[in-house]
């Protein structure tokens, strides 16, 4: 987390020659992440915050978590102070707590351009795009499982999208390459088709490795003992439960200084109660497990508290989204982490629909717009998500993407300055008058008003004789545009050829599996 | 605005002999109006706020408003003590603030069925639906002018919308009747079709008379002048004019104690500074003028501070809807009417797509969520607007009027009694285990969580089976179910005949204009 390292790791990523290229190149810039200039959304009572805070140390106290399969997990326990029995592990009132409090506050993830570096924690909300779907589903191929081809198509919008600062994960999961090689397949498309930040692999802690040693020789391998460049999804098995396997891409992870959103993946009425309260007060136990077993393993190793919450239609058992319950559990999981002084990971541009249609957009917008007030910092799945995770969505990625840029601009506040105050163009413009042609429009229209990129705002009669189309079929358009003026980011060709040799290598030394 | 009223009028619109029908009909509830148990969102400081007051009085002191071809506005303002310059009224510093402080902060409008009265200011967002589109659309009869048989299905699915308070005003424009008799079958159109709360006529100070005689036979006379039985449009032509025809209507309505909501409508960077802050200045500016008429005409006169607010897309010209500013301009408005002590109007279903489509949803949820957040008392366009507002969408009507749902359940805070707080749930089910069964979800997960009826939770193999049908087919086939299910209310035969004499009369009085 070093501040000067900036300059090393340019001669080696090849940053200097990326900015050189996009200086000739078709213009695709990237915001920088957001800094909120504005309040958050306090949902929440401090009596009502306390209470969680009390229930979940009795919780952590009386009830205990379980570390399964994990003898190591449970000695680190037992020497941290906490009561082992079984492999249920009881943490004294106060201890977790404790803990967590050597988790820094903030972190800087760094890209292999260093202008693409995220600052995470605090005032800031960085957007990484749709993690996990096995599917993908455009407008004429359908819904069909995930390739690499498609990993590689959903890669190059995310670099090409001004709104999204993190290229992600497993953007889709890309079925026709066997489960044990295709992280290696991911990282190195991360790493060569963007420059942008991303995430490691937590399949197999043998695959976090790989993910470290293949950032060592991207970004050299001092650089990365000394700095973060991987955040990587940690889920909890809730209810209070830690497998073995995300444990150990945890120890991976914190041991070798890079970051983990430690996250509750939680079905609200399964996997916790069914009120905004319990869930909360189990979110806080788990969160609090998870990050101080992190810092159990390396005091000071970054970590974001996360909650990942869906409801559900307790008719079907199906999962829902966009719905006030999961709203109001993200405000409330803000609070709690804001209160532990942790970066916090929610929200999202979540849906059950199965369309990027309609029910899409309402559910997608209802999650993004708490995500921006609830304070997140970290946002998985800004786009492309689509039918409850199971889908990533080329057409809702650059509809989502879009949208990103009504965020920024929120979180921007309001100015008030004697521009902003506008009283001469008032004055001269008068009752009646009109304010298109006086000089404080003219210099101030630019900037003035977000526009999307998707939307369509052009005149009924313009647009019915263009074919009358609606969202999902101009953003399927851009998806297209966008890809055929996608040009790939330079980078050091020493680098490239290194990484290329560790994977194939990597790929020789076992056989497929599928499984 | 009496409390006590009630009793007198139940007899009179028939609410007894509705409630009883309903018993026996099919089931369609009305929620209660919405009291906000959660903070509202404060995204200006209270020194910009401060600068934006200090700012509207100067312009009200030096620029002044325009009240065009109505001298007897100009005396009645001189009288209160403004300057008076041919149209031009300049109003000296304090003086509108003054003159506002009369406005109730909060008033009840009445229904003919009591259990439907809304409360307007305070806590409360009373939601109504879309106002003014010419056009109406449909999935299979596209893009149309709109008829009064459209009108009427409108009515009756506002009656049967559960999240939907108040049955609005002109919800679309009934373009097969004559200009100078539509308002009447309007208006006849929401006391016989449904027993919500209702809007009167704007468009000549004569209709807006018309509509208080046939509230007088509805409600009576005297429970008429001794309470706000209707709640009417003003508009205020940005910038600052107030042209008679409005301002005639404002005095009829004002002087029966009926409430009005003074409304600029404002497309930004044409008819008010490119900025939020200058917008919100002159806006402030507007609506003190307007309201402070409002109270010369009668003070303590019922008024809704409104503000309705669009961007602009400043390389087409095109107003845009859902933006970062637009939402902006609502909180900051909220705020500034809150410092005022009354209520406030803005918000809805906003949007500019053709389609009811994503972009609309897109659109529609950023503003509904902003409404909700900033403190909206009064929402009209909460549902079927489309277009910019030319055009009443029927499934989009069914589609937001479902998404208020969820403003509801939002607004209602979150529980920390003892039975949200789950620790006896928590503890029985423990690590791994799982909370459908459990005692605490069987006992609550009935109004646990928030469930859409218009969306689609089904897995994707059912769905795709059954058609793969979008939202917009879905609200489809539920807009043909409302309307079939529709069962009109129960009223007062002599009530009716009486009204339905009125408009007859009224119509046989003049000719038919177009125009």
């Amino acid at each position: 987390m070093s501040d000067t390292a900036t300059t090393t790791r340019r001669a080696r990523g090849g940053g200097g020659a990326a900015r050189r290229a996009a200086r000739t190149a078709v213009s695709f810039d990237t915001a920088k992440y957001i800094e909120r200039n504005i309040p958050n959304f306090e949902l929440l009572s401090d009596e009502a915050l306390s209470i969680i805070e009390e229930n979940a140390e009795t919780l952590l106290e009386e009830v205990g978590v379980a570390f399964v399969d994990s003898p190591e997990s449970l000695e680190r326990w037992k020497a941290a102070g906490a009561s082992v029995d079984g492999e249920r592990v009881r943490i004294p009132r106060g201890l977790a707590r404790k803990l967590c409090s050597t988790a820094p506050s903030k972190f800087t993830q760094h890209a292999r351009n260093p202008e693409r570096n995220v600052e995470i924690g605090g005032n800031t909300l960085v957007t990484a795009p749709v993690y996990g779907p096995p599917f993908v589903r455009d407008k004429d191929g359908g819904r069909r499982y995930a390739t690499m081809d498609d990993f590689v198509k959903f890669v190059k919008l995310g670099y090409m999208s001004k709104w999204l600062h993190h290229s992600g994960g497993t953007v889709c999961e890309p079925t026709d390459v066997p489960v044990n090689k295709r992280h290696l397949d991911m990282l190195l498309t991360h790493m060569l088709y963007s420059d942008k930040p991303f995430m490691g692999s937590v399949t197999e802690p043998s695959r976090a490795q790989d993910s470290v040693e293949m950032c060592e020789i991207l970004f050299g391998k001092e650089f990365v003992q000394e700095n973060t460049v991987m955040t990587s999804l940690i889920n909890i098995n809730s209810p209070m439960t830690f497998d073995p396997i995300m444990m150990g891409a945890l120890e991976v992870y914190a041991k070798n200084n890079q970051a983990c959103i430690i996250s509750p993946f939680i079905v609200g009425g399964a996997m916790a109660p069914v009120s905004v309260m319990g869930t909360l007060t189990q979110v806080l136990a788990e969160v609090m497990a998870g990050i101080a077993y992190s810092q159990i393993i390396r005091p000071g190793a970054p970590v974001i508290f996360g909650t990942f919450v869906t409801s559900i239609d307790m008719n079907s058992g199906a999962p829902t989204f966009g719905t006030p319950e999961a709203s109001q559990i993200l405000y409330g999981a803000g609070q709690l982490a804001r209160r532990m002084g942790l970066p916090f990971r929610s929200g999202g541009g979540l849906c059950a629909s199965k369309l990027p249609d309609a029910q899409a957009a309402y559910e997608t917008a209802n999650t993004l717009n708490a995500a921006l007030m609830g304070g997140v910092n970290f946002m998985l799945h800004s786009c492309g998500w689509l039918e409850g995770g199971l889908v990533a969505s080329f057409e809702k990625f650059v509809m989502d993407a879009d949208q990103l840029g009504t965020l920024h601009k929120m979180a921007a506040g309001v100015a008030h300055d004697e521009n902003a105050q506008a009283m001469g163009a008032i004055r001269e413009v008068g009752p009646g008058g009109h304010y298109l042609g006086c000089d404080h429009t003219q210099e101030n229209f630019k900037s003035a008003f977000w526009k999307s990129d998707v939307f369509d705002y052009r005149p009924f009669e313009t647009w019915d004789e263009d074919g009358a189309k609606d969202t999902q079929y101009l953003a399927s358009q851009r998806v297209t545009k966008m890809l055929s003026d996608y040009q790939q980011p330079q980078i050091n060709p020493e680098i490239k050829t290194a990484l290329e040799a560790y994977v194939a290598e990597k790929k020789a030394s076992m056989p497929d599996a599928f499984m």
